[in-house]
């Protein structure tokens, strides 16, 4: 299935820029970073469950907000996009 | 439906903070702001293809990127919060 993860952190500190590097570091094993704090992971319930535990333990709980959606299984007709696409990660795959 | 609209603009400009200030206005017609560029909004299709076309009108499509994804109508389960919830729109409705 495909789960969106919305990250909101303050990057005008140096801890809340290296927290955003670990959590994209991580959401990177499962998917692909499309915007600066939003990624899309393909994942089984397994693996989600595994993710939300180790983002958790990456994240500071009383300042930052890490939001997971859920858009199933048949999610190619889900998502549209408008404006540029930027490359954050020239390894990773095409944005849909 | 649910829409999730995640947008990517760069805030360290001023027209980028007055573009993301526009954006948010407009998606708060429909819905709740639930983290600084990430917006839950309730849609019908007619709206839907309203808002792409009067968010498509105050983005920089050369500079930003703006992402629509449709958890359609039964998206409470398919929505999950780690961290602390901001509250960025004092009048909005509570966060899910």
């Amino acid at each position: 299935m495909l789960i969106l993860i919305t990250y909101d952190v303050s990057t005008s500190s140096a801890e809340g820029r290296r927290r955003l590097t670990r959590v994209s570091k991580k959401c990177l094993d499962y998917g692909q970073r499309v915007q600066n704090s939003v990624f899309e992971c393909i994942l089984d319930t397994t693996q989600f469950r595994r993710l939300k535990y180790e983002l958790e333990e990456l994240i500071d709980t009383e300042k930052d907000s890490l939001r997971f959606y859920n858009l199933g299984d048949k999610y190619k007709t889900k998502v549209e996009h408008l404006g540029i696409k930027h490359s954050y990660d020239m390894e990773g795959p095409l944005i849909l």
